[in-house]
């Protein structure tokens, strides 16, 4: 028992040089970024949030106005970059095999399949987990946490540490709220008591239903960044 | 870059040792719920899937026939516990801090508290993460898998690790698959194809559909061990 408690800080230590060294990476992906005029979205949520369905709407929505493309971390398959191809905008897939997030080296990796100078606006679309990519720095501009209705009112309580990273959180699927008896009011309290930077937006990629709130935020961030 | 591409392999390494001490102190877990006579269940799911709303029926359900009490593991918060507490069931909450996946010292540690030998059956309900927690064994009998309507049909598929080690696979909150779109058969043939070993089942802790099966299941359990 006595080992096994010693194990963490070993553990711990070894994870600080990894963060570390992501944040030096980090910092290169943003120089680049912004030498390049676009502006990035780092996405995260649990899975089955609805990141892909989000991201499929926007793309096809705004693609008159906003020159955007998506790089896109998976464990396995590449469902959501051939869900997001069929939008015509260019698609990055990463493939982690077992790793649970994005590091900012895999994405500096996924970038050089792009030309960044021809964008508006990238997304990265993260490891579906509401813990571990919290601690990661991708180098972008604009972090956004997406949690759907169908996971309940406490997530932010429960998963603090991502919550108090976002500058965004989504609250997708409203238009399931009222067949699972959700309370809008009370997940809204709770983001704002664990992350009351967060901008909140409640949306239906299916039913378009604030999505214009979400467009908004987006004009606006690249305005910023022109 | 090529600094940040050696790194994971230390990080490899290191993981191979902390996961090799588990597997140990798991081995020793198994050999004390053996002695105690008692059927543990590893209960595992992304964050929202309905892990504690079918622990919390279960409860209350079998409680006439079945001694059950649960582990149950959280980031942050007591919300849970304080949910399952309601049964009157003995409940002992880990708190993880930033960890993401419960390991069979900190089970070990909850058990405790516990007097194993009046249960007939300890639920984990494991931190909510559909990545980290597959590889930490707790010494469980039986690993159980949870995934929601909500969350789409491609989570297996997506997340292959965890459903490969699965020896049941439930499918919650059934009573929005028709409101969701979903296909249940389409779920079910991934299911089949990526955790073929997996025994499906459908449910809902809402309505009770399906419970019964999973009752089944749990009593077949508890008589094999008995």
């Amino acid at each position: 028992m006595n080992e096994t408690e010693v194990l963490p800080h070993r553990v711990l230590h070894l994870h600080e040089r990894v963060l570390g060294r992501n944040q030096e990476q980090a910092a290169r992906n943003r120089e680049l970024f912004c030498a390049a005029g676009v502006t990035v979205v780092n996405v995260l949520s649990a899975p089955g949030s609805g990141k892909t369905a989000l991201l499929e709407r926007t793309l096809v929505d705004l693609k008159d106005e906003v020159r955007a493309a998506v790089v896109v971390g998976d464990l396995a398959t590449d469902n959501d970059a051939r869900r997001l191809a069929r939008s015509a905008a260019p698609i990055v897939q990463i493939t982690t095999g077992s790793l649970c997030h994005l590091e900012a080296s895999m994405v500096a990796r996924a970038c050089e399949e792009i030309e960044l100078s021809t964008l508006d606006l990238l997304f990265i679309e993260n490891v579906g987990n509401l813990v571990c990519p919290a601690s990661f720095d991708l180098g972008e501009s604009l972090r956004v946490v997406l949690t759907a209705v169908t996971e309940g009112e406490d997530k932010p309580l429960k998963y603090p540490t991502l919550f108090k990273t976002a500058n965004v959180a989504i609250v997708t699927k409203i238009e399931l709220a009222e067949v699972c008896g959700f309370q809008p009011a009370l997940l809204r309290q709770n983001i704002a008591n664990i992350a009351p930077q967060a901008t909140i937006i409640e949306l239906s990629a299916r039913t378009g239903q604030g999505l214009s709130a979400w467009y908004t935020c987006l004009r606006g961030l690249i305005h910023a960044h022109a």
